[in-house]
C-alpha cells in the first residue's frame, strides 16, 4: 500500500533482516567518505536512518537535492550506537536501491525545515508546504484533527446530530460584519456567509429535531487579533430541545475535560460539574466575568476599612484587595508586577504587607497603620500577607483587582496550579443594563435569550434586576463561548423588546424566518457554541492561532500562498452585476 | 434531562404504572365526549398516545392549536387494543397535568404536516420548519447525518485525517463558476469560494500530510438540476501520499459498500475489488462510461453482418446490438422502449425478435432475413431472443445502444437486479482527443493526471494512444466522482502541456501555488471526492437533491425561507469597494 512496506517510524529491531521499501523525503545526508553516508528519510509519521555504503549510491545521492521525494530498498540492520529517541532508533537500513519520485529543484530553501518557526512569518505563510514539513508544525495540525474527530465521535456518543446549514445565506440585520456574495442569478441581491448559524439552529429546534450539533464554518470580517483570524474560523455549535441550561452544561461537562485531558499540554481537567459563578459573583470575587480558577487568589472588598484611611486614590472610591498569603517576592517583583497591572489596565496598583512579625510595611503602609486592626480582621491578614490593592468607581476597582489577581498568580509562585485546565461557567448575566452612552434602558447581552422569571419577570421586576438564562463558559481565564436559553416564546419576546422601547416589528425585522417560525409553536431550547479554534490553542498551548490552522490567512486577511484575494476578470464582475469603487483619496 | 422522564418513542409494557413526563408537538386529538379524548404527542423520537379523560384538560386542550408544544405529566397505562406498528403501541399516557411551552399561534397551516411531501414545493421550502416536522421528511436528513458520520468514522478508522481547507480562497483560473467574495481589506480585489478544495489537498500532499480526506463544502454557480443544488454541496474529500490508484481503489472498496448496505434502501453492495472497466471497453460494452452493472444486457457489435444489410439508416454506419433473453415484451411496450430511447438520446432504435421457433419477426426484420445465419451465428442469437439496435458513427451508435441497454433494463422484467448497489471503476480514460470544435489536439479530461507511462511515453508515443491514471467511480449507473493519480512532476507537466501548444508559463499561470510546490519536492500522489449528496440520494432512494438537504435554496438559488439573496445597504457595499451595476434592458 502507497508504494511501501512500512513507514518512516515503524521499523524495530523485529524487523531486523527483512527487505523493506521505504517512500518520503530526503531531509539529510550526512557525508563519512565517498562509500558511506548517514541518510535521513521522513514521512509523515516518522524518520528512518539509511546507511548508504555504496560509491554508487553516494554518487546518485550528490546530484539529489534534499527535500525530493524518495524510494529505498534496502535491508533492515541493528544499530550499533541506538538512539533511544527515535522510535526506529534501534535500527538502520542499508539500500540496495534509491529511485527519485520527485525532484526538489533547489539547492537552497526559504528556510531549514526543521527551524521553519524561527522564520519570517510572511516567509512560512507564502511556503506553507514547506513549513508543514517540519514535525513541530504539523503536529498541531494532527492535533486539531484528532481534536475535532474525538469531539464529534463524544457529541455523536451523546445522540447528537450533526447537520450542516448552509453557507451561501442572508445578511445579518446589523450586517456589519457580513462577507458579501453577489448572487448572479438575482441582479443587485447578495448572498452572505454565516457569522454564525444561529438561526438555522433555532430552526432546527423548531423543525423538530432534538440534539443538534455542527462543527460549524462561521465567517466574519474583523481584523485579526492574536486569537482571531480573520476570514474563517469554527464553533462547536450545539443546540438543545426542550433544555435548560443545565442539560446544555451537563453534556460540555462530559464532553470537554476528557478530550482537553487527553491531547491538552495538561493532562487534567476539571471534573464535572464545573464551578457555576454568577456574573456578579464573578466580578466580586474575581475581578472579571472569565475568571482563571487556577489562581487561588480571591478579591476582598476594603471600601469599609480603608476608602477614607487618607490615602487620596481611595477618597470617595471603592476599594478592593487581593490578598497573597506567606508572600516571598522581592521589592523589585512587586515594583513589576505594579507596573504590569498597570500596562494591562490603566489603573494602579498600590500594595502593603505584612512581615514576619505582623508589622506593616512598605507601599501605602502608612496609610494603613492607624486602621491596623481592622483592615486585618476584615482582610483576615496574617503575618507574611502581601496586600495588593485597587481602587475607583465599582467596576474600575474590580476589573483593576481582576487583574493584579491574574498578574500576582502568573508573577510569582505558589498562588496558581499550573498544570490543568480549569472550567467554571459563568451564569446569570443581567437581562439589562443602562447604557454608558444613550443613558437608557438597553439589552446586555443577547436580546434573544430568555429573562428568568419568563413573561412575569418583565411585568413586575426592576427591569435592571432582572437576570438572564445566559452563560459563558470560561476555560484558564479564556472564555470559550456564550450561551443561552433562548427566548422561543413570541410573546415574551415583544414584552422584552418593548421594555428597551422597541416592538413586533423590531423583532421580525432581526430575524424574520425565526420569528416566522416560533409563531408555529416553538420548543424551550438552549445551547452554545465554543469556538474551536481557541479551544484548539488552550489544547496546544499555542499563543499564535495561525500556528493551529492549516492554511492561515496573514494579519492582513491575505493567503499570500495562494495569492488571494485577488483581482478578478471584468467578465466575472458583469456576471454578477457589480463593478469595483475606486477609491477615492482626496477625501 | 431535556424536561421529560421519557421521550415519545420510548416508553413500552414495562413502564405500566410509572408516572411519566413528555414534552413535544401536540399532533392530534380525537375527541371523543367532552371528556374523554385521544392526543397524538410527537418528539423527535416518536409518538405517544395520550388519552385525556378529564373535562378539565379537555377544556384547556380546546384552547389549544395543534402544533402547539406542550409537557405532559400522567401515568403509563396498558392499552385494551394495541397498535403493532407502533414502538410505543403497546401504552397509553393518561395525564394529570398537561403545561403549554410554545404556542402554535395559528389554527391552520400552510399544510398538514404528515402531507407536506404533496404540499408545492416553494410552500415547503418556505415553511421548511414545518414541513421538517413531517417524519418522513425529517428521516432523510436523519439519514443523512448518520451516512456522513459513518463516512467520516470509517475514514478516520482506515488512518486518514480530516483537515479543514480554507473557504475564502482564490478565484480558479476559469473563474466562470467562482461565488466571488470583495475584500474589504483590499479594495478591488476578491476572495473566491472553492469550487472543490483540489489544490490545497494537493498542497497537503506536498506538505508531508500522507493520508487526507475532508468532508468538503464546494461552491459553484451552476443553475440547478435535478442532482444538483444551486450553491453550495459537499464531497467526501480525500487524497493519498506516494499513492497508485490501486490504493485509492482499495480504501473506497472498503469505505463505501458496508455504509450504503447498512443505511440504504438496498441492503446489498458489491463487495471488493469492484469491477474495473478500461474506458474504451464500457463504450464497447455498455454504451457509456458510467454503465449500470445492475442491467446484465451487453451491448455487441453488429457492423460487419448488418450495416450493408440494405436497411438504409445502416449503410456505411457502425451498427449496436443489444440482445435481450427469453424475450416477454409486447408490440406496444416494444414501442414505447423505443420512443423512450430517441426521446433520451435522440436517436432511432430499431429491432427485430426471433419468435419461440426461432423464426425472424417484427421491426427491420425482414431486412435482416437474408443475413439471418451471419446474424445468428455473431451475436449468438436464440429462439425467443429480442435484438435491438442502433446505428451511427462509432459514438453515436454506442451511447444510443447504452441508452437502448437502460430502457430495456429498466422496462422488462428479468434484466435488471434491482435491489443492489453495483458499483464500479472506469479506468484508463485517454489522455488527449482531436477536439471537436477545435480539430485540434486537446487534453480529454483534467491536464494534471499523470499520463501512464510517464516522460516515456508523451516523448514516444501517439498521444491519441496515451491513457490517463485517471478513473471514474460509478454506481448504478450514477457517476460519483472522478479521481486520478496526480502528476506531480512540474518535468512531465511541462511535456504534457507542451504536446497541445502550451508551455510551463500556462502551468503556473492555472495554479502557481501548486506548481511552486511541486518544485519543491511532491510526493506521487493520487485521490478522488464523491459527492456527499450524489451518495445520500442514491442511498435514500430519492430523485431530489432538496429531499436529503436540510435547508435547501429552490431551483431558482433562493432561499425562500430566509430571504436569500437579499438587497444589503449602500454602506455595506461602500465598505467593500463595490457598487451593483443595474442592467441596461434595452440591449
Amino acid at each position: 500500500m502507497q508504494g511501501r512496506t512500512h513507514n518512516c517510524g515503524q521499523l524495530r529491531l523485529a524487523n531486523v533482516g527483512e527487505e523493506v521499501k521505504l517512500v518520503g523525503w530526503y531531509e539529510n545526508l550526512r557525508k563519512v567518505s565517498k562509500n558511506l553516508g548517514f541518510l535521513i528519510l521522513r514521512d509523515f509519521y516518522g524518520t528512518t536512518q539509511i546507511v548508504v555504503e555504496t560509491e554508487e549510491i553516494m554518487e546518485q545521492l550528490s546530484s539529489i537535492n534534499y527535500e525530493s521525494t524518495i524510494e529505498i530498498i534496502g535491508t533492515v540492520r541493528e544499530r550499533s550506537s541506538k538512539n533511544a529517541n527515535l522510535p526506529t532508533g534501534e535500527i538502520e537500513v542499508v539500500p540496495s536501491k534509491l529511485t527519485v519520485l520527485g525532484k526538489c529543484r533547489y539547492n537552497e530553501l526559504p528556510f531549514q525545515i526543521n527551524h521553519s518557526k524561527e522564520a519570517d512569518e510572511n516567509v512560512r505563510l507564502k511556503y506553507r508546504y514547506l513549513d508543514l514539513r517540519n514535525p513541530q508544525v504539523k503536529s498541531k495540525i494532527v492535533l486539531r484533527s484528532k481534536v475535532v474527530a474525538d469531539l464529534r465521535a463524544s457529541m455523536i456518543g451523546h445522540d447528537f446530530m450533526e447537520i450542516t446549514t448552509p453557507i451561501l445565506t442572508c445578511s445579518s440585520p446589523e450586517g456589519a460584519r457580513d462577507y458579501l456574495v453577489p448572487a448572479r442569478n438575482h441582479p443587485g441581491k447578495f448572498y452572505a456567509l454565516p457569522q454564525a448559524p444561529q438561526q438555522f439552529k433555532q430552526l432546527l429546534m423548531t423543525s423538530g429535531i432534538d440534539r443538534y450539533f455542527q462543527i460549524a464554518p462561521c465567517f466574519r470580517d474583523e481584523d485579526a487579533r492574536a486569537d482571531r483570524s480573520p476570514g474563517e474560523f469554527y464553533q462547536l455549535d450545539m443546540e438543545m430541545a426542550f433544555a435548560d441550561q443545565e442539560d446544555v452544561f451537563e453534556i460540555l461537562e462530559d464532553v470537554l475535560p476528557p478530550i482537553f485531558a487527553k491531547y491538552g499540554i495538561y493532562h487534567e481537567a476539571s471534573k464535572p460539574p464545573f464551578k457555576r459563578i454568577p456574573y456578579l459573583e464573578a466580578m466580586d470575587k474575581y475581578g472579571s466575568d472569565k475568571p482563571d480558577l487556577r489562581i487561588s487568589l480571591i478579591v476582598q472588598d476594603a471600601t469599609e476599612v480603608l476608602a477614607e484611611c487618607g490615602f487620596g486614590p481611595f477618597a470617595g472610591n471603592k476599594v478592593k484587595a487581593v490578598v497573597a498569603e506567606n508572600f516571598k517576592g522581592t521589592r523589585k517583583q512587586i515594583d513589576k508586577m505594579c507596573a504590569d497591572v498597570e500596562v494591562v489596565s490603566g489603573q494602579k496598583a498600590y500594595w502593603f504587607r505584612l512581615d514576619d512579625k505582623g508589622e506593616l510595611t512598605g507601599g501605602i503602609s502608612k496609610f494603613v497603620v492607624d486602621h491596623k486592626d481592622a483592615v486585618v480582621s476584615a482582610l483576615g491578614l496574617k503575618a507574611g500577607d502581601f496586600v495588593a490593592l485597587s481602587a475607583g468607581d465599582l467596576k474600575t476597582a474590580q476589573k483593576t483587582a481582576g487583574v493584579i489577581r491574574k498578574t500576582i498568580g502568573a508573577s510569582f509562585e505558589g498562588y496558581m496550579k499550573k498544570d490543568c485546565y480549569e472550567f467554571c461557567w459563568v451564569v446569570d448575566f443581567p437581562m439589562y443594563e443602562i447604557g454608558e452612552e444613550s443613558g437608557e434602558l438597553e439589552f446586555c447581552h443577547n436580546p434573544f435569550s430568555m429573562p428568568q422569571g419568563g413573561l412575569q419577570a418583565l411585568e413586575t421586576m426592576n427591569p435592571l434586576d432582572i437576570l438572564a438564562y445566559q452563560y459563558d463558559l470560561v476555560c484558564n481565564g479564556v472564555e470559550l463561548s456564550s450561551g443561552a436559553v433562548r427566548n422561543h416564546d413570541p410573546e415574551i419576546m415583544v414584552k422584552a423588546f418593548q421594555l428597551v422601547g422597541l416592538g413586533e416589528e423590531d423583532v421580525k425585522a432581526k430575524f424574520p424566518a425565526m420569528y416566522n417560525a416560533f409563531c408555529y409553536g416553538a420548543p424551550p431550547h438552549a445551547g452554545i457554541a465554543p469556538g474551536v479554534d481557541r479551544m484548539i490553542m488552550l489544547i496546544a498551548g499555542e499563543d499564535s492561532i495561525r500556528e493551529i490552522i492549516p492554511f492561515p490567512m496573514n494579519k492582513n486577511a491575505q493567503d499570500v500562498m495562494m495569492g488571494a484575494p485577488a483581482t478578478v476578470s471584468e467578465k466575472q464582475l458583469a456576471d454578477v452585476h457589480i463593478k469595483i469603487v475606486e477609491d477615492k483619496k482626496d477625501e
